[in-house]
């Protein structure tokens, strides 16, 4: 395998330096390139980003409320945000790849980047713990999270009526053709139908509202194209 | 409102003393029942809980692939598993619920009793920050962590496919009603018919095994009960 190459301008891009170098080589390493990957460190990673936004959005924000807090976090871990992160290391340069993903391009795809960004923050927090870890992965946050709102969060139902509005179209209607299971722990079946859609989008989930949720996200996956 | 009963027991069986013990009253009280509730706190739990699990797990199963560890993770930290937890603490005797949910039976439901124990593991990563949190939620998974395993987490088409093969019933048949976008940005739809069913149930997702997965976990929900 070729070395990695100029690593400790990567450290210096990346604001650390690792006490442990195998476990940034690690990161690096796609799962075409080598049997030693770096799928484990971006499970960790994904988990440690997960609680620093999620502590950080928390104190940020003393009066939100839960709903706002998760689309704000969503929004802050999502694959793009990753890949943004990612493009501003200049990451696709040093990620170890397979032959046929260095042939199709995988140093410039979005996932490839995004994974490889969780992988580093599993590093991080291997090679020196949390606390360490945090205030990197806030390093990196920092413009993110002074810029991101509440109000600029919206979950799926508010998405699909205001695209719907947009486009001076009727707003979709939820209708509930199942219920199954005792009062306490129920299931719903929710259809949503939208006009120009030749049939409701079905959503299940425990709650009615969660139910019309997810059939709306799949509306607006349909839609949105 | 009514007082908490018996904090001091309800400590005793978490295994854990407060500082503040208006974390705790917080903690377990539902949004139907006052203003400052535990909604706040469950976000914070949620996200503590996955990287307390997700460590353990990693450093448990040295071997094991992300797939696996991240069904694991899937199936430790799910609102069923969460309930199963809050009943052995018998969280639904110390819930502040208002009168609607009261009535309904709310303190019994699998919801409320899974959110209540992450707002619990919020409000204690507030206490006393997150190494003594996490040696607590360590030992309320201890049996839990030694007894799974990486083969027992299975996706939910291979679930929904053993189901039904535990019936004799036929198996579900998948079908791709709808493929939209272009080539790299495509999302699909897919049916999943099964046998007793009145109608396919429907997935939407940007590949087509995804949209698969989200139909037959959706079909699960539906013939489980």
């Amino acid at each position: 395998m070729e070395p990695i190459k100029n690593i400790p301008r990567l450290c210096r891009i990346l604001g650390y330096e690792f006490t442990d170098l195998t476990l940034l080589d690690q990161a690096l390493t796609h799962r075409s390139a080598a049997s030693k990957h770096n799928e484990r460190l971006e499970f960790l990673g994904d988990s440690i980003l997960s609680i620093v936004i999620s502590d950080a959005l928390y104190h940020q924000f003393p009066k939100a409320k839960e709903g706002d807090l998760s689309r704000m976090r969503a929004t802050l871990v999502c694959g793009k945000m990753l890949a943004e992160i990612a493009l501003e290391f200049k990451l696709g340069d040093y990620l170890k790849l397979g032959p046929g993903e260095l042939k199709s391009g995988g140093f410039r795809r979005e996932s490839i980047l995004a994974d490889a960004v969780e992988a580093i923050i599993g590093a991080v927090y291997l090679d020196r713990g949390i606390e360490p870890c945090r205030q990197l992965v806030l390093n990196w946050y920092q413009s993110r999270l002074k810029s991101i709102k509440p109000v600029d969060q919206k979950d799926p139902k508010t998405l699909l009526q205001e695209h719907l509005q947009g486009f001076k179209k009727p707003l979709p209607v939820y209708t509930v053709v199942k219920t199954v299971g005792e009062a306490h722990n129920q299931t719903f079946t929710v259809e949503c139908m939208v006009k120009g859609l030749n049939e409701p989008i079905v959503g299940v989930a425990s709650s009615r509202r969660k139910a019309e949720q997810i059939a709306a996200a799949q509306v607006l996956e349909l839609i949105k194209k």
